[in-house]
Parts: C-alpha cells; sequence; structure tokens
C-alpha cells in the first residue's frame, strides 16, 4: 500500500514515504509482492539503529517480542505505529511512559477496530465532548455468529461457516469468550475516559451460551442480540464490560450486521456519535497503519493531541453495580406456585418485572422477562434465590438490554 | 463552551483559550450567558486588526458580510472556522485560495453535519483508501419527516410536527427542496474526490412529491425511503445528486432514524465506513467548532492535511448517465394491453424489470415496478414514452434504489 499509494500520500501530506527495511523471520521465504532487494533482514538492530528510518509499524501481533522490540525503538527516539491490541490493552502504561521519555509518538488506530478511525475521532474531534459512555460491537466473528443465528443456523453451523469464510480462526477461543472484544474496550475506555484501563481490568463474557432459544426470544421483543462491549463512566468511577445483549432494533448497534464492527460515542456535546465499518481485514488494517504513520510524520514538530491519554486515576465502578434493564430467560417447572416464587424473589432484591411471557414446552416452561433497570448483583442475588427453590431445570440466562426507548415499549407478539 | 470547558482543552492541547472578542449586531442587547466586558463589538475590524487574536469563528450564516468577512480574515493573517455550509458550498474556491495565498488554515468540520467529524475522517484518516462514493442523509428535517411518515403520518403532518420540535424552520424550503443538503453532498464531494464541486453542481431533488403510497411501497419491498445525498466517481468522472431514495432495510442507512444524519463513505481500502450521529443542534455545533479551533492552533506550525483538498479538475457525468437500480410507481388504467404497453417500452430502452406488482385502486390500477440497474436517462426515456400513450393517472414517480444485495432478493409480500 505503502508503494502503490506512494503519490496520493505525497500529494496530501508532502511526503514521500519510502519502505527501507522489513523484518522478517526468514527472508528467503517466497513473498507475492516481493520487496526491494535488502530491504527484507532478520536482524532487529538493523531497524533500530538506522538513522535514516524515521517512523516503524509494529505489526507482528503477540506480546513478546513485540514489546521489547517496540520499547528499544522509542528509547531510540523512533516514532512507533502498532496494529497490536493485546500489546496496547495489556502493557499500555509502559509504552506510553516510554513514548514520553523518548519525545516520540506512538499511534495505534490500528489496534481498534481495523480501518474505523475511531481513535482519531475520540482524540482528536471529541475534545471538549465529555464523552461518558462507549458501546461497541468490537468483534466481527462474534457478530457474524450471532447474525447467523438470526438466520436460523445453531452456535457450531454459525462458527464453522464463519471459519469457512475465513472470519475465525481455527481456534476461535479469544473471538468466542470475548477476550478479543474485552482488549480493544480496555484501549477505547483509556482514550476516552483519559484513565489507564487494562485488559485486566475488563469483565467479558463471550457468546457460548447462546443458543437459538434465545435469538428468538430477542426477536418476540423485536430487538436483536448482539456481543456488546460497554465502558461507562459513573459518578467519576468506570465500568468496562463484554456481555451478550439484547439491542431493541430502532438502537443504531442493531443494524450492525455480518463481521462488521460499530462504536457508538455518548457525550454531552455530541448526544451519541455512531462510527461503522469493517473492523478487521489485512488491507483494512493497512489502510489504519498508513493513515498513523504519515500523521505521525506531519506531526512530529509538535505530537499535537498524541501525548499519553491518561491524565487521571478513575476507580472502577464495584462489580454488579452498574445498572441496566436487562432480559433473564428461565426454563421452569409447570407447576401451581413458579411464577409466584419467581416473581416474589425479584421483588425481595427491589428489581421490578417491565414484561412477562411463560410459554409451555414438553416438560415444563420457558419464562422471559424483561425486568425495568437494576443493578446487575441484585438480579443475580434473585437468581440465586430462585435456583435454590429447585424448580429450574437450567441455569438462568441473563443480558442487558440496550434500548433507548424505555423497555416497556418493547415487543412481545 | 470555550470558558466551560477550558481546563479540558488547555490539558488536552496544552493550549489555553481566551474568547477576545464576538461581532454581534446589537451588544446591548440581553443575552442568557453575558460575556465578559469589552468583548462585544458591532465593529468588524476590531477584530480583524487586533493583532492578539489568534483563530476566529465564522457562526453568521449567509453569504454576505460572511464571505467579505472571512475574505478580510484570512487576508490579515487569521486562521477560520467556519460553520457555513452554504459559504463553503458556493464560494469555496476564492475561500481556499485567499487561505493558501496567505499561509493560514481554514476549516469547516461544522459546515457538514454538525458533530459527525466527517471531513476530520475523510482528510485525515483516509489518506490512502481512494474513496469513490459518498452516500449521506445529510439532512435532519428531511429525515425526521420521512420517519414520522413511515409511522403513518402524511407529509403535512410530519412537516408540521417537525416544526413544532424545532428542527424545521418555519420556512422549510431549503431543507424540503434538497438545497440543503446538496450544499453537503457537494462539500462532501469536493473533499472525498479532491476536485471543486459547486452547489450549481449539484443535481437535487426534495421530498415534496413523497406520499403515504410511496411509504407504503417501500415498506412492501423491504425498504424504507430516505433522502439521499450521493457523490459518485465513475471512469475519473463526477456525479452528485440528492434524490429520495429506497434504501433496503439491511442497509446501514436505513437505520438512521428522525432527525439524525449519516454519511456512508466506500472506497478500496476501507469497504465501507459509515458516521452517524446528530447533524445539526447548537452544542453539537460548538463542538466541532471548537475541535477545529484547537486543531488550527495545535497545527499551525505546518498546517498538515489542512491545504485546499483540491489538486485536480474531473469533469462531470453527463445529466442521467448514472446507473442504478429505480424504484418506479404508476397509475394506470386498468384495462387490457397497459401492463404489455408498459413492459414493452420499458424493454424498448433496455430497461430490464426485476419485479413487477399490480395493485388494483378505485379507478384503476397502481404498478410498483423494481428494475435492474439502468442509467437514470434511460428509465426516464421509457417513462415518458409510456406517459404519451395516454393510460397514466398522475405523473410517473421514480426513485433510485439503495442496496446492498441484488434488487432480486427483495421482498413483495
Amino acid at each position: 500500500m505503502l508503494v502503490e499509494n506512494a503519490e496520493d500520500i505525497e500529494r496530501a501530506t508532502g511526503l514521500r514515504l519510502r519502505v527501507v527495511r522489513a523484518l522478517v523471520r526468514d527472508a528467503d521465504r517466497d513473498r507475492p509482492a516481493a520487496p526491494a532487494d535488502g530491504v527484507l533482514t532478520t536482524d532487529f538492530a538493523a531497524i533500530r539503529d538506522d538513522p535514516s528510518i524515521g517512523v516503524v509499524a509494529e505489526l507482528m501481533g503477540g506480546i513478546e517480542p513485540a514489546r521489547t522490540h517496540v520499547l528499544e525503538l522509542l528509547a531510540a527516539g523512533k516514532p512507533v505505529v502498532t496494529a497490536n491490541k493485546q500489546l496496547v490493552a495489556q502493557h499500555g502504561a509502559e509504552l506510553f511512559a516510554a513514548a514520553a521519555e523518548a519525545g516520540v509518538q506512538l499511534r495505534f488506530e490500528a489496534s481498534v477496530c481495523a480501518a474505523i478511525p475511531v481513535i482519531k475521532v475520540l482524540r482528536e474531534a471529541l475534545v471538549v465532548s465529555n464523552v461518558h459512555r462507549v458501546l461497541g460491537i468490537v468483534n466481527g466473528t462474534t457478530n457474524f455468529i450471532l447474525t447467523e443465528m438470526e438466520s436460523g443456523a445453531t452456535f457450531g453451523e454459525a462458527l464453522a461457516e464463519a471459519q469457512r469464510l475465513g472470519y475465525a480462526e481455527a481456534d476461535p477461543t479469544d473471538d468466542v469468550s470475548g477476550a478479543d472484544a474485552a482488549a480493544k474496550m480496555a484501549i477505547l475506555a483509556t482514550v476516552a475516559f483519559g484513565s489507564r484501563v487494562t485488559l485486566a481490568d475488563v469483565d467479558y463474557q463471550g457468546v457460548e451460551e447462546v443458543t437459538p432459544l434465545h435469538v428468538a426470544a430477542a426477536r418476540e421483543l423485536e430487538m436483536v442480540i448482539r456481543l456488546v462491549g460497554s465502558a461507562t463512566l459513573v459518578d467519576e468511577r468506570l465500568d468496562v464490560r463484554v456481555r451478550p445483549a439484547f439491542v431493541d432494533r430502532h438502537h443504531p448497534l442493531a443494524a450492525v450486521e455480518g463481521a462488521f464492527n460499530a462504536v457508538m460515542l455518548q457525550g454531552d456535546a455530541i448526544r451519541e456519535i455512531t462510527l461503522e465499518g469493517p473492523g478487521a481485514g489485512g488491507i483494512e488494517t493497512a489502510s489504519a497503519v498508513v493513515a498513523d504513520t504519515v500523521s505521525v510524520l506531519g506531526t512530529a514538530a509538535n505530537g499535537f493531541l498524541q501525548n499519553d491519554a491518561c491524565w487521571r486515576e478513575l476507580d472502577t465502578l464495584p462489580s454488579g453495580a452498574l445498572r441496566s434493564p436487562f432480559y433473564v430467560h428461565l426454563e421452569v417447572d409447570d407447576r401451581p406456585g413458579v411464577l409466584a416464587d419467581v416473581a416474589q424473589r425479584l421483588a425481595a432484591h427491589d428489581v421490578s418485572i417491565a414484561r412477562l411471557v411463560q410459554v409451555p414446552t414438553t416438560d415444563g416452561a420457558v419464562l422471559h422477562i424483561v425486568v425495568h433497570e437494576a443493578a446487575e448483583s441484585a438480579v443475580e442475588g434473585a437468581l440465586a434465590d430462585i435456583a435454590e427453590v429447585g424448580s429450574l431445570h437450567a441455569p438462568p440466562f441473563l443480558v442487558p438490554v440496550v434500548s433507548d426507548r424505555g423497555v416497556t415499549e418493547l415487543g412481545w407478539a
């Protein structure tokens, strides 16, 4: 891309970029686009110690040796652009401190949602918007799986199709478990709120437990099921999580289909801005890396708005304290008193039912319950009490509801 | 906003902004937020000639005296930030030439879609993405009207409601006619394609002719009706237009409801990126103006990526040459041979029918026709021939269809 677009880049920026060197494991391997002689090297020092190199893009992935390389490059006075989300999410504090120490930039747009320029927008366009919430569909694999399940596929069929199309790795654990989305939400929360959030701070669940029954329930409520990352600022405390959620079909995130990603930024001055696009892919990631690269060179004189985004240390909201409406799916005995038990135990935890539908099954009943906004811990407490009664056929399924409307306006045919 | 967020701005940028002077018509009028003594002035020269003023925001609206003021400010070496879409769309060439001559920046993010940072994203994030198409819902008033009509309102009722809520002016002509959207599309096309497009180059239609019958037809096709601006690069020629369009409900633009705006950017490297948010409003516009203001000051040293976006002069595609699938709504006599006439005349212009539904009415029939991709002039030619037969009860209604899927996959219950 740097070679093919060299003229475009020069016209827009006045800068002629030249690829000086590329670190590879094996310089002799056959490559589809063969670089010029002398570009490929297996010697990292040939990059770090070459004074003619103005900026380095780190595209190795993984923590080591990427972390050590980036630290050495920054210490050598070279700005770095990285697409490495785990590196930024886990070692951001160390890396940005090293960049500040050396007085060079470290940019990371490509580490979150590929070509969707959400980091640039957060840092440079929303200087005064006081963003207090970030909602994101930031993992394309799980979004593809969930939209396939809407069309009738089981989880296993949808995952197999995602693997066939190259959306999912042979080992899809990081995607399916929510760990990939959690790393991206850590980076977004850090930039949005100016307080360091690492992967370890993110409470995440994946999509493994989502069944066609849940997908059908979402449809009855005129909602869709999505894996939603949320970063929320509540009374100067932070909550960052990833959960399957029921999303109102009128909500912008409900329109995100297939392997696409979207991030919604909510703030005082902007109300809400949503950015949607492909969240992965080689050329898309390259586009973000090139944009960061030319920006580093173009703003090297003063590094405008590219200091470390963190300027405060916010506490984390206690686990379970975040309030939301929820959907609860219970499989229960079909005998007198069960419904009363459930309603009573929810009420005992101050959890208020907005909507309840009971559907008979072959060996009992399913209760679909939507509750008004409540702390997750209160709903979980009520569910634990309900489980003690002994009438549950399966563990309860609990997901937050994302809606701009009140939950009483949701459907149920 | 500048006063309330002064600390946030200083922390993020290192710059302390101070409002030195504000040009008003009447300095003595009661104002809700009274500025400090000496800030209000009715003397433009007190701004232009004050060397302590580093950047000026033009928020007057209208062409004159805004145009003369901006030209004088630029000539005096002062960077300008403007929210004035008609000024940029009609006099961009003159203004950017003056900025280049003086070596100062002219930024205009707030002139298009308020707080949605589409200009920044186009200029700074998509340096190498070769954007070839911009699709936008860029007028909140008409989008509100069309979504109200989906809920059963007539055009008149929806417009009255928009006026009651403050979305539409007492004189809504500019919104309803498409002129407001056209100015925004001119600016977006200029930045996306690097070739000057003025308001006069944009072929626009408004929503005046949309009826509940059309809205219902869109629903039958599993589409929604939206006022869509499009800027398209076809074989190095440009087409910029605004039209009511039928949008597939799976398309990201179909999810844009109420007074919101959205812009979809399609390019080689990014596939498609959509930005959605409030496209108007005082605080939202202020947010964009402040972001531009701090960016001007932060990058004053080199003005990185803020030169005039135009670097080539592209020809305009001949009117009617742009190809698209279309929906055609015909009210006809219900007598033998009418359908054959219609089909024959479409075929004579090489317009291929993808879907046709005939519905009886009290005094004839309505034909709902979706045609495969064709040049607009071909469809218009066929419709002129059909009109000559004399069986039409009303002028035909023709709108482009926006869909990522083939039109054969559209519904009709």
